[in-house]
């Protein structure tokens, strides 16, 4: 990536990441009201640090259509409770068991299991008390609803759920490139997705935009994934926040592990490509989209 | 009740809850395509036997209001989804760590923890599915908005999730009868009183006989818990299905040990009347609505 890009991409992410964080920021202090308990452990999980990369993904989808944002805000939002949800469970002692994320303390850790699986279906269940509630700037009802089902299938059993019951049981097979990838598609790439085809929805694309766009997040979601694996054997762990080598340790299905580094990387470029390629048809409005496709094959964190 | 009641209100509930099964093996149905581990193990929690008081009472309500109980019958049975996910995380190893539920093993005991919280998050998540899909007999999309916000509302943190933290919470600190309240209201109040909303948002009922509806499920709600609290410690195991006298083994708060049996009994009755109380300008349509809080004061099970 030339510097210019780089920097006009850091420039966009900082700010985008900023309006997100503000939308989340007024969204959960209407909780605030509640037991301080849980208030303080959905406010931890949601602010521990996460790239933002789901809302971000759906409000630059609305910019490369030429839409509002303020009108994306509560989808965006939406999207990263689920995903912040999805991440407390998952680090769950009867799950991975993990002690720390981004370099924090991970939910359970901090408040205890019983109040990590509540902030966790807490934080899911006001995703869609966010997605119903009536705005200022409002969107059809009919189109809200449409977002509604995208989002929830995407999370559900057939999406976020299903890949997760997958990695779980998976841990006692052998390595198998098709199961990996099927887990990718549910587990992360089926919610970028659904991102993605928010932004359609609320913009009213064009049937093959609106294809496009689902292309590149399913190529995206893929590429993040596989970035992640690599890093995970390459990676340094100071600028990672978690330790390296902790996937192989476990004996965890990765891209590395069932491709080889080298042909990891290579199928990652290829879902670089193939995300920038379905862009074609968009204009310079979707430049934030493929630099964000590129930045996934460069990034160190 | 006399006996010509009893035998109308066995005839009712029996045939609403047949109705109710059938659509919910019809919705589970849809996810049978999935990995069968997490099918089985939602399939499972959801046909253990549960009463199936929430879609019911959501039905009687759609009866009283003379409106169609096909439309109603996705969001009768989201309640149930979200119902059933609650009973599954409430009865986790760091929650109530209950090995028994309505006399099964409970959904931790046979499928293993990882399984049963990934079954509670799908759960919850499927309701969110079946409530914004498209349907054969269409809701309006604002109304079915509203009802979205309605149910998620009362399942979130201000409503279900808030009451279970309280739950936890009060088992360390001092009997109060108002603590004792606000969890029930929140608890299992929210979403009885969103399962009577929803079928006023369904039928375009009247503020005033919205709001009716609404106190008559308050009521109903504070009525089912007392009369559960009291079944504990003078109901039959065997009827029950659990053993009776564990609430006082474990210290837990609960109307009779707080106000004492006798005095348990009467909030009770009263909360039976004021819920039949509140129905009073309804039509014999809305005999069903009354029935079922009758019985739940001479409930043995």
């Amino acid at each position: 990536m030339i510097e210019k890009d780089r920097e006009f991409l850091q420039a966009y992410l900082q700010d985008r990441r900023n309006l997100v964080e503000e939308a989340l920021q007024e969204y959960l202090a209407g909780l605030a009201g509640e037991r301080e308990d849980i208030y303080r452990a959905i406010h931890y999980s949601v602010f521990a640090g996460g790239k933002r990369i789901r809302p971000i993904l759906c409000l630059a989808a609305v910019d490369a259509l030429g839409g509002n944002l303020a009108v994306a805000m509560p989808v965006a939002c939406a999207l990263e409770f689920i995903h912040t949800y999805s991440l407390i469970h998952d680090d769950l002692p009867a799950m991975d068991d993990d002690d720390l994320r981004r370099g924090k303390p991970t939910s359970h850790k901090v408040f205890g299991e019983a109040l990590a699986i509540l902030a966790g279906d807490g934080l899911l269940t006001e995703a869609f008390v966010l997605l119903s509630r009536a705005e200022k700037i409002m969107l059809p009802a009919q189109k809200r609803l449409n977002i509604i089902h995208e989002i929830a299938y995407a999370a559900g059993v057939s999406g976020m759920v299903g890949g997760q019951v997958l990695d779980i049981l998976c841990e006692k097979i052998a390595p198998d490139e098709n199961i990996l990838s099927e887990i990718h598609r549910r587990k992360t790439g089926a919610l970028i997705v659904a991102s993605l085809n928010a932004a359609s929805i609320i913009c009213g694309a064009t049937k093959s935009r609106k294809s496009a766009l689902s292309d590149y997040g399913l190529n995206v979601g893929m590429a993040f994934q596989i970035a992640d694996d690599i890093l995970n054997v390459t990676g340094d762990s100071l600028l990672l926040g978690k330790e390296t080598g902790s996937d192989a340790a476990r004996g965890k299905m990765t891209y590395p592990s069932v491709l080889g580094i080298e042909e990891a990387k290579r199928k990652l470029h290829q879902h670089v490509e193939e995300a920038i390629g379905s862009l074609a048809d968009f204009d310079e409005r979707a430049r934030p989209l493929r630099l964000i496709a590129r930045y996934i094959e460069e990034r160190q964190k």
